[in-house]
């Protein structure tokens, strides 16, 4: 049982003293959920293996009283099975699958083309003592020059936002993730918008876009735990004359999004396939 | 209570006697999830309104003991709420929310792209009697002569496949997407698979696609539900010499399908990135 009601968690920070990685940030309000405080232990990309005693290479990693855990999901997974009678993180087996299958989508739709477009403010962002290891290790990763790679992200952005639409679709009836409380599908998404929000020199997605919302009422949770000052402004993007619609508009013809109530409310639809105008 | 514990359901089905639309197949497994025998109305496309007595435009409506119910999503919501002693399709709410988030993803990403891939297959499947129908409001839908924009599909199918990695990676760990059993999760997703398989003239998926298992576990479900004599082949994609991967292989590096043990687990990625070989 974790000693004063703290778990310790080892932080991956940026030079705003913001967290920077999704996986941290996931991890952050997973701890809070479970109703444990935070013990956190700074620091940037470098200098890990000597933080943490060589235990790991990679963040996250918490320990609580003693004993280490490590990597995003094995922790969700130890802190639900240790602490079964806190609320829960996977409230039932279906939500762990169906959230690898979304945060997967979600990683391939937007983490990784959000990188493309800010691998140069990604680096910028980072500690002194960091930039030449961020620098080397993400051209390794991403195969180019980090500002010639987000070079035309103006370009880009546009479609990126509008490949957000299953999620939006999702939350448009429903207050999180979870339902009408948030669970670790929430923090898990959240982590991507709040990595963005770590690093990005310039917003991609519109002021009122209808994700918003969600992503304010979760960065509120736990006094704020997802609103610290050093985090830039994602939401803003103005969209270019010729660009696509950067999210869709209310009431667009859909079949999976719609109610069927009987034939009144199908009678537009028909009238529209048939041409019997 | 259902009468005899049979519920009515309307199906709408193609020239061999399969179900055609993707969700009449969610709800077929739903009725039978809740353990409920089915009583099939059938009939295809043309003469909805006739056949249900002016109750719906559209497919699926179930009737039980006098009592329509219409919508795919109503009639999970209705059967779970009716029925909550008997198994629940939505274990909890946050189940209702992702599926919604993936069903929508795999709409955009796989059923609204193979659609355009095999339209022409679609309409040829249909009964005589709705062919014409058939043609002329999926020409509106679609903008343009099923048989041209089906034209040079060959080309599309690898990305159509390789796009349904997510699916992959959550059932990598789990049977089905409802965990150790399936949920309406499973049968939201399988009723795309279903709909291909009941038109498609030519595979979609590589024959040894990981996602197969998933698909003939599931269609094996209540004595091979979703075997009907009349589905074609979906797996059996050959990949051409240009074409990209059908899928992605085992043990491909990628940061939120791998797990942290420890400095072992990370030491030939650090070595990668390090360019420290």
């Amino acid at each position: 049982m974790a000693a004063n009601n703290t778990i310790t968690l080892y932080d991956l920070q940026v030079s705003t003293g913001a967290t920077i990685s999704p996986f941290v940030w996931a991890t952050k309000f997973a701890v809070r959920h479970k109703g444990f405080d935070l013990d956190l232990v700074e620091g940037g990309f470098t200098g890990i293996m000597e933080r943490t005693g060589g235990m790991t290479e990679r963040l996250p990693a918490i320990v609580d009283d003693g004993k280490w855990v490590l990597d995003s999901w094995g922790i969700v997974e130890y802190l639900d099975e240790t602490y079964p009678d806190r609320p829960m993180l996977i409230p039932h087996e279906s939500v762990a699958v169906l959230t690898r299958a979304l945060d997967s989508w979600f990683w391939g739709a937007a983490v990784g083309p959000w990188m493309r477009s800010y691998c140069g403010d990604y680096r910028d962002v980072c500690y002194e003592h960091d930039k030449e290891y961020v620098t080397s290790t993400r051209e390794v990763i991403l195969g180019g020059k980090l500002e010639e790679l987000q070079l035309g992200r103006e370009d880009r952005l546009p479609a990126i936002s509008a490949a957000l639409e299953p999620l939006r679709l999702a939350l448009k009836e429903s207050d999180f993730l979870g339902g009408r409380t948030p669970n670790y599908a929430d923090y898990r998404i959240i982590g991507g918008f709040l990595w963005l929000a770590s690093l990005a020199q310039t917003p991609a997605l519109a002021a009122d876009d209808p994700l918003r919302p969600w992503v304010e009422r979760v960065c509120a949770l736990y006094h704020g735990l997802g609103e610290h000052p050093g985090l830039f402004p994602i939401f803003g993007l103005e969209p270019r004359e010729a660009d696509p619609p950067l999210f869709m508009p209310e009431g667009v013809m859909g079949g999976i999004n719609k109610r069927n109530t009987g034939p009144a409310s199908t009678q537009a639809e028909t009238k529209f396939i048939n041409k019997d105008d």
